[in-house]
């Protein structure tokens, strides 16, 4: 391995040991080492791309325009073509190019991982305007979530893979005693890949979990077949080609990672994880497809990740403005199109306790929504944090919800600075105490204000349904100790990654790399958590030969 | 944890990293502790058990006699009534028992698991008995193979368990900018148990695989019902006993660990299994069942042991006769009651070609018929290897078989020298090239001497029928290396243990804890591997909690 790549793994490694903050690539767009030309040569390239014919050398299959490709921020469609092929046809390209690369060594497979992530770390400013057109995110969110941010995440990947597949002794002379005889046995314990891994991504932030599936299948030796959201396809044919580039390079066959684009009348997600051929399924996606997927992908085994019921406990602070705009922040960021939004904000309907006296559920609804207004209606700021809105069925299901409890603020579409015909929307804030309304997942910028008993109704209510209907992260508000060691222990049970009393620049819901656990497998929002060790042990077996170490030693 | 007990953790830990030879207990009855009064007090123990009531303390339920369990060495009902509960009862009382254990340190609990081990190893000679009267196993395969070394597989599973658990960093401070502020996070990660575990055990070796599940689930904080196959209670229940001694015995409640009891006619797997409590299904027993588990045990994760086609690739060899006589040895070995036991043994067609002129196909099966005749009709010899078949079933499968191929030696009773009323089998011996007799797995003392075209065609077919149909082992004797190599390949990519060139006092299908992977998880013999990290990694899960560090450093 080069020595920058092999520094990089052991910094990696230690990283997700002592998960302490690091990244692989800066975070800045400033500091990208192409500079002000990449970003416009990234444009030029994407600008190249729209209406034309994507470019993947040696895929298989015949050109067809993904037409469920329409930019958040134009309206216009992408009309890329890119290459479709049956199922089969794309098992077999998978299959053909598996033996080279499931003997290839560890070290071999995980510096070329390394290398496929510094491509599309070079690429940046190309997968900047193709996440925003897409997606809906914003340049920023472009540029980091799904871009450093995503890498780090595939890059915890590969090194939890590295590590497992490091423990696994490669060689053992054993020898004991049989009654009076003495017995010497050579072992050798070989890393064996499961097969084929199907990795299906989603609509408003595919990178994210993309990588760390991508990559902890192919550090352990198994070949991928990408299928993306159809709304959503071309950063995912750049992360494709990306590694079908470095695989190519390296001599391997680029049919390890291979593109399976469907549309949304013909999906091909069921029948790409029915094949017999598939051994692993990684998700992201809706809680009911991923139900389906965990249920139904034996013989292969499944990650998922689909979504929840994410909530706030507010009980007490010092100060509850701080607390107010970091709340309204994580409502607003990327209009709450993120699987570790919040949803539900519990308050008490005594009101809350602040240093300056108790704050009515009233006042804390109004003090929300202003604090949700000062993003979302100052257009540069909305723009910058709110972004697009990816689909239009997120706009019916905002607007749907309008006349289900009391509004403290509307949703309102902001005027893009940049792009006049961005699909564009505020959050709706609703109070409401009908569980039926806030009992269930609802995807976008929509919250509730939920009145609770008390506090530990609310810390009771919002940790049952984490459980039941799933969650990944949960907040918490109060100055009480005691109060905060319960809802640490409430969330734990109930499998969502608990932040407490966190105000300013950091938004709530960020979630880092070799530090956060993303998801825990413990309710129903995933069964794999990003990334512990069964994320990674299960896509390798061990097998092992042995044989009397005297005569026959080699 | 004491230092006895910290001492052995450390050791497994890197016995199971080395993978070389190590046991926590001496292997020879005569190294007991408890020296012959021990064996006498458990011999006394266990007839004082027959017939009554067997003790469990506090465990839920009325007792009811087990009537499956009937002595293959005398034929007698052993008449013991174990306490039956309903599924939801003894459900209740194992979640009833796991807040306290689930909040155990991994310290505490690994600790526990190991001082059950060792009361099960005090009482040795009350499961030796115990194992004869159920499983049909010798004496001495029951102190060691159910004793010792099953023992050795659970520490195994407990040390994996605690690298595991290890491995999770429980805290970090996490600090790092965000524009002009830097913000540091105290981070607080915590394991949680899955909950509650199935584990259903087999009849003819159930120690072997129950001790690895049992406490693999137990160290990792998760309670363990034991389904027992309703032949072989006794020897569950003894275990059971243990474990619930000295959990309550730390003050934890002894319901963490229960037995449900079924009956051939009533059985209960499947409601255990789909009980909506039920995390986790350890299964070990027939691939039918198997399959139904892995496919039904969703949303409980499985882990699954459960049989096939083992095969033995005869090329060539300086000397066949040491050859024959370990290969014969492995088909008496229990009377080939073993999961690891070989059926199939693929000959060319023109012979083996040994140092002294090539062997024919017809002679290879008179000599390795001679070669079972002369442990299979001696009796003392019989005795110790052979032992008992556990299922009249098994007999009359050996007896169907008779007419599917040339006999080369009959299956013949011998005369027990110490229990007259013994069922006993040697070995039927067929010639056949028919894949519809020798395709599928006949569980007993059965072995098929199959012609093939050559030896590559051998290789072919018998790794072909490991990946499709499931092995758990292989073997191959060549005196050439390429054919070896070759071998170790194409066993490695079904999934098959392969041991090649291997005679002496070794049984060929001895498979060591810490050193040998048991089943690869790449093929229909089993999902799961004893022990590999993916064994242990499901079984828990990790949350996280976050705050800012400074403020609320506790």
């Amino acid at each position: 391995m080069s020595t920058d790549r092999s520094a990089r793994l052991v910094r990696a490694v230690e990283a997700r040991r002592t998960r302490e903050s690091w990244s692989a690539y800066p975070e800045a767009p400033s500091r990208h080492p192409g500079g002000e030309a990449a970003r416009e040569a990234g444009l030029k390239a994407h600008e190249s791309r729209l209406g034309g014919r994507f470019d993947l050398p040696e895929h298989p299959g015949s050109p067809a325009v993904a037409r469920g490709e329409v930019s958040p921020y134009t309206g216009e469609p992408l009309g890329v073509a890119y290459p479709v092929a049956s199922a089969d046809e794309v098992y077999r390209t998978a299959l053909a190019a598996w033996p080279a690369w499931r003997d290839a060594t560890p070290e071999t497979r995980t510096e070329l991982c390394l290398a496929a992530c510094d491509r599309i770390y070079e690429r940046s400013f190309e997968f900047v305007p193709a996440t925003m057109h897409t997606a809906g995110q914003s340049a920023a969110m472009s540029f980091t979530g799904s871009g450093t941010n995503a890498l780090d995440r595939g890059i915890e990947a590969i090194a939890a893979a590295w590590s497992a597949m490091e423990r696994v002794t490669p060689h053992a002379t054993w020898t004991r005693g049989f009654g009076t005889a003495e017995l010497s046995l050579d072992k050798r314990y070989r890393i064996v890949p499961r097969g084929v891994a199907v990795v299906v991504t989603c609509a408003s932030f595919p990178a994210w979990n993309a990588y760390p599936a991508i990559f902890a299948n192919l550090a352990t030796g198994n070949p991928v077949i990408v299928k993306p959201h159809p709304t959503a396809v071309l950063p995912m044919a750049l992360a494709v080609a990306a590694c079908r580039e470095v695989l190519a390079g390296a001599g391997f066959d680029p049919g390890l990672v291979t593109l399976a684009v469907d549309t949304a009348e013909a999906p091909v997600a069921k029948e790409l994880i029915g094949h017999p051929a598939c051994r692993i399924v990684d998700f992201t996606g809706s809680a009911a497809f991923g139900a389906w997927v965990e249920a139904n992908a034996f013989p292969a085994i499944s990650y998922t990740e689909t979504s929840g019921l994410n909530a706030v406990v507010l009980d007490s602070a010092d100060d509850l403005a701080p607390v107010l705009r970091a709340v309204a922040g994580s409502l607003c960021l990327f209009s709450a199109q993120m699987c570790t939004s919040p949803q539900n904000i519990f308050v008490p309907r005594a009101g809350v306790r602040t240093s300056s006296g108790t704050v009515s559920f009233e006042e804390v609804g109004e003090a929300l929504a202003e604090a949700v207004r000062q993003i979302s209606t100052v257009p540069r700021r909305a723009a910058s944090v709110l972004a697009a809105i990816q689909s239009p069925a997120t706009l019916a299901l905002v607007d749907g919800l309008r006349d289900r409890g009391t509004v403290l603020l509307d949703a309102a579409p902001y005027e893009h600075p940049e792009f006049p015909a961005a699909r564009t929307s505020g959050p709706l804030l609703l109070a409401t105490e009908d569980p039926a309304v806030y009992g269930e997942e609802r995807f976008g910028p929509v919250a509730f204000l939920v009145p609770a008993e008390d506090r530990e109704a609310a810390l009771r209510t919002a940790s049952a349904d984490a459980r039941d209907k799933g969650a990944i992260t949960a907040f918490c508000y109060s100055v009480d100790e005691d109060f905060v060691g319960r809802a640490e222990d409430a969330f734990a049970l109930a499998g969502a990654a608990l932040t407490s009393n966190l105000t300013g620049p950091m938004p709530l819901n960020f979630s880092a790399a070799y530090s956060d656990y993303h998801v825990s497998g413990l309710n129903p929002a995933g069964n794999a958590s990003l990334t512990d060790d069964a994320f990674v042990s299960g896509r390798f077996r061990v097998t092992q030969s042995r044989r009397p170490a005297v005569s026959h030693r080699r």
